[in-house]
């Protein structure tokens, strides 16, 4: 679908103008300079030539087929240049100029009217206020666009949402000398969406990683889906931004009415297989391994050095980003004490020493390769210079091409001497890093997409044996008389009709009743003040727990009674449920997506330590079971230092269920299981809050 | 002391050759092509000339005075070499060769030779196996070194244990455009030592910020002297290696016979005032603020953007990093109102927008300078092709050399496009960053400098009312015995002999004294089986909680008799202390430093959060408070959600106490109160165990 606007035969720029210092001619520049395969037109009605070419007073004036036409005329000529461009067949524009939806309501119209107008000559609109799109291909060269970068073929494909951003991912790749296959920067994406170029990318052969960044989502569901069926294809490495308070502020205040970012966006790319990293840096020296080094079938790591410093500083990376630096074999062991030097360390970190030369490090790699225990290979190369460092490049060269194992490369040199390594290095297509640290987490960034390619997420279950009509009846019934707070009985009824376990209830309409009741449910028991105005219970005296018998709950009830008054005072009397450890499940509505489950250990674990793991609907059976194992405190669940675990099966049940209650009841906003109490062969809700829109 | 090592008039290579690639080849080459300033003699019996330089069968020849002599022949020849340099009156000699310490016992025996033989001439020996020293002083010019960076002058010093770790920071400085002062990579330091140096390094007008590298130390306390006495003229910035227990291993291998590095380390870092990094990468990009930004007066940050994407991430990596985004003053605002685009945002972050041209940037910095709640300013800079960036360059350099606030730079650009705007900003020290994150680790390590500075240790306090004869009498007694792990009435009486707290106790040798005893004490109380053969006394039955009256501790005792048998066995009969919060507090002898004290909640924070705090004795009083306040589950024991805190002074006092204890009895090797029952007005220990040497 977008494969004109990819690869353009013809561009003409509507606002071309001959001041340096303006959109219309840095893009006309950029096109020349970048040696655009075909035609470029200026299009401007006071020029006769701009940057050596000739200029055209309108679209309509040229003779040739148009394939894009960028717009860099202020906001409110667009959609007359959008009429010129309908009559003239172009089928896709890209919109530069700003001045539209991210201004106000004027620039907000002025876009609708775009895009209406767009419709109509079924011309899709890239933009507006963004930069633009870029296409490395030799055969294309089409640079439309206005950053400043001008870069290499390659394998690696950019699309942002913030130019800025984009720019510096394009800039940075560029500057690892990482090639580069299409950049897209959408800005306000009124039409053509991140979604779709995703897909775009997702079926060019060519782009082999991609690199994403967004602030927001205008419909999340579609970027799902698009982003799963990417992402199955090939590594998809995002950014999480606005991941503070301050930053979210910020994301939301600098663009136009999108959902603010944070957790969800989190929990989005997980569910769809997106790798996500919180640093720039990080994902650019990444993109360089995914573009060039295989896979690794876990994280086991063999090291080879030349020198001992950055070994201990590698180590400490490895192990800190979660990688395993395990034992060599016997075997190993004795080959590389017959081929390297004497004082040589023979273990793994390998040291071929300072003095090692390229037999040395040959053996070395034809070993670790070798390893069965080992999945990749990181090498650290300073170049000495009283080492032939270029017949060591080509052995690393040569067993990278092997494309056993994934190699990266600490590469500590001065570039501008060491150029003949250098380019051997980069021929055998081996990610060099200046440090340790971004070779480590490169490499890390490798198995962590091994590990999300292989994670067991299960099957969403379908609950059969839930009562809906029951629960929808419910809400309904609390709709109709405008109570958004669900009262005890309709949570514990709702809970009961989605086969939530929940300590056994009554609901009691006085004191009298409620010591009945207890009686039925046996003791102890607890009992709650259940009335619309009283929001916290235990802080005002509403709550008893522990009662032993019938008479301390009459009494109870009857000095609730006193306190409160008897006006809509019901009382909801519970089987108390000493020992045992508390957890919590709650949900969230998040607009346009479903729901965000968190699980956690109640009281201080939750509270202070925030030690809680989320998930958004619907939630597979391999989710939920991931959702307990994740916490830090699940030791305290499984058993800890002679403590009995508790029951995960049922917990990871629980949170499945609720899962289905709130997909199949979406008006729940938010809704609080807290505290279930958990045993080691059951678990009991014994308090729930639910709250509807 | 050691200004003619670092000011050499004239260098003697011992070793020199015409291999190229040798050791004595690349350094006479490095001395050259730096342009040495004084005559270069290469030594070396069967050569007339080296690197076109005239050559000297020995050092002796040499009708000119040396300063400095490399050696870089084999190890075995060092003893003789430096016999040859006494007779020529050379008073500092550079071992480059290895074979000394580092491969064993023979070269163990080398080295002592070397070293003793330099002592009888009075000369100081730097090294062996190691790399050596730079001078970038354009007077002196002084390549010591094999190395194959070639730093411009300016006013960051190295120091490195590891040579190749060394490497990596002089280069990557360099490849920052950032100046050097000094290099020094000392490798076995079998005499000038790392303390050695970097005081001479804080004696440096020229240097302004110190970047360590250390993986152990040899004597401990001798560096903690020098570094808080330099650290406390300027910044010294040190990595932390060996920090995961796979790095430290490495550590260990690959030098000769230092202290494990790791936990003591960091806290030896922080007792003298030296700011720790983890990582490589961010220790050089801070060390570019440091040479050439002032301090800020704290972490409240002012932001300047023309992009808004890369301002998202800067305020994560800020906010992630410990800093603040203070809201603007309306006093401000309105001066941006007036001076910037009406689509600007006049709030924190300020965007200029991308279209913003030098006097808007400039109103925006004006604008920061003067608000007092900003302490320093952080800049994202993307370069559009379609604006000014020189004159916006040049407003950002005038206001740096102000000096008022800091200011560090994330520059989006393309370098070799922008080199006018690049030399600009450089011409203002302003530091320059490819990354948003890493400008904002860079500012908040000049916080951290800014912190540490002002951090309120208070003084270590000596506890007058301890009775230390007592003490030393009691550990006497137990190695008398041969008793490592005390007895529990020694361990009591040691800890009442420093008048930390315990519960109450008694020691009774038959059931009827416990039952005696337990009335004394007042009950509940709680009995334990005390007996050099009972290790783990709870998992066998040797202890009994709670018991109410003399009947039942009598017949505990009488059980645990029947139990144990009665020979040698004791009870140990204590208060029972119910409520409270459990907290422990331990020490560790850590050999050469004195010892670590540890501090946490008791339960599942200790071991299962690991949320504990460590300082190094003597530990001062603010350092006492810090370790409560620093742990994560601090509200706890401060008061949270209505439940009443713990007494903090007395526990501070407990830990100086303990402090002072393994002080003044060092032969204490762990020391565990565990758990101490902490109430809302008091502390107890009620367990301790203490081993002894």
């Amino acid at each position: 679908m977008l494969d004109t606007l990819f690869n353009p035969k013809s561009v003409a720029i509507i606002g071309a103008s001959q001041k340096a210092l303006s959109i219309g001619n840095v893009i006309t520049r950029n096109l020349l300079r970048y040696e655009f395969k075909g035609p470029i037109y200026p299009i401007n009605p006071k020029a006769d030539e701009i940057c050596g070419l000739k200029a055209y007073p309108s679209v309509l004036e040229v003779t040739g087929d148009i394939d894009v036409a960028h717009i860099s005329i202020p906001a409110k000529f667009a959609p007359m240049a959008i009429d010129e461009c309908g009559k003239k067949g172009i089928k896709f524009v890209i919109i530069n100029s700003a001045g539209f939806k991210e201004v106000g309501p004027e620039g907000e119209a002025i876009e609708k009217e775009t895009v209406a107008r767009a419709k109509t000559h079924g011309i899709r609109v890239f933009g507006p206020n963004c930069q633009g799109i870029i296409n490395t291909d030799p055969d294309v060269k089409a640079y439309c666009d206005f950053t400043f970068t001008f870069p290499e073929p390659g394998h690696v494909s950019i699309v942002a949402q913030s130019g800025g951003v984009g720019a510096v991912f394009m800039q940075n790749i560029h500057d690892l000398e990482v090639g580069m296959r299409f950049y897209a920067s959408n800005g306000n994406a009124c039409d053509i969406s991140i979604p779709e170029i995703l897909r775009y990318y997702g079926e060019d052969e060519g782009t082999r990683v991609i690199i994403l960044y967004v602030e927001g989502f205008s419909d999340p569901k579609e970027f799902m889906e698009a982003a799963r069926e990417v992402a199955a294809k090939k590594p998809i490495l995002a950014m999480r931004a606005g991941r503070s308070q301050e930053g979210a502020k910020a994301a939301v205040s600098h663009t136009g009415g999108l959902v603010g970012v944070g957790l969800s966006t989190e929990l989005i790319f997980k569910k769809t297989g997106i790798l996500t990293f919180t640093d720039q840096e990080e994902m650019c020296q990444a993109a360089m391994a995914f573009a060039s080094q295989p896979i690794p079938r876990g994280n086991r790591v063999g090291l080879i050095t030349d020198t001992g410093g950055p070994a201990i500083i590698a180590t400490d990376a490895l192990v800190e980003a979660g990688m395993k630096i395990p034992p060599l074999s016997e075997k190993a062991k004795d080959v590389l004490k017959e081929k390297l030097y004497p004082e040589a360390s023979v273990h793994n970190p390998i040291d071929v020493l300072a003095t090692g030369q390229a037999p040395h490090w040959r053996a070395a790699m034809d070993v670790l390769m070798e390893e069965d225990q080992v999945d990749s290979v990181y090498i650290n190369f300073v170049t000495p210079p009283f080492v032939d460092c270029e017949s060591v490049a080509k052995e690393m060269a040569e067993v990278s091409k092997q494309r056993k194992k994934p190699i990266v490369c600490n590469y500590m040199t001065d570039k501008p001497q060491w150029t003949g390594t250098t380019e051997i290095l980069k021929s055998g297509n081996i990610p060099r890093y200046d440090y340790a640290e971004m070779a480590a987490k490169a490499l890390a960034a490798l198995s962590r997409y091994n590990d999300m390619c292989s994670r067991e997420t299960g099957e969403v279950v379908h609950f059969d044996d839930v009562d809906r009509d029951t629960a929808q009846k419910i809400l309904q019934g609390a709709k109709q008389t405008g109570r958004k707070n669900l009262s005890a009985s309709d949570v514990y009824t709702l809970l009961g009709a989605y086969r939530i376990p929940a300590a056994d209830w009554r609901m009691a309409s006085n004191p009298e009743e409620a010591g009945k009741f207890a009686a039925e449910i046996g003791f102890p028991v607890v009992i709650k003040a259940d009335s619309e105005e009283i929001v916290h219970k235990s802080d005002v005296g509403g709550v008893k727990v522990n009662l032993q018998d019938a008479k301390a709950v009459k009494s109870a009830a009857a000095e609730m009674e006193k306190k409160f008054g008897p006006k809509g005072l019901r009382f909801f009397v519970q089987k108390f449920m000493p020992g045992g450890k508390e957890v919590i499940i709650g949900a969230k509505a998040e607009p346009g997506l479903g729901h965000t489950v968190m699980f956690g250990l109640g009281g201080i674990m939750v509270e202070l330590m925030k030690d809680v793991s989320f998930e958004l609907t619907p939630i597979a059976s391999g989710e939920a079971k991931e959702m307990l194992t994740s916490i830090k405190s699940y030791p305290l669940l499984s058993g800890f230092r002679g403590d009995k675990g508790v029951d995960r099966e049922k917990l990871a049940e629980v949170i499945q269920r609720v899962s289905q209650l709130v997909t199949e009841l979406p008006e729940i906003q938010e809704m609080d299981l807290n505290p279930i109490i958990a045993y080691e062969d059951r678990v009991f809700v014994v308090d729930a809050r639910i709250i509807i829109s």
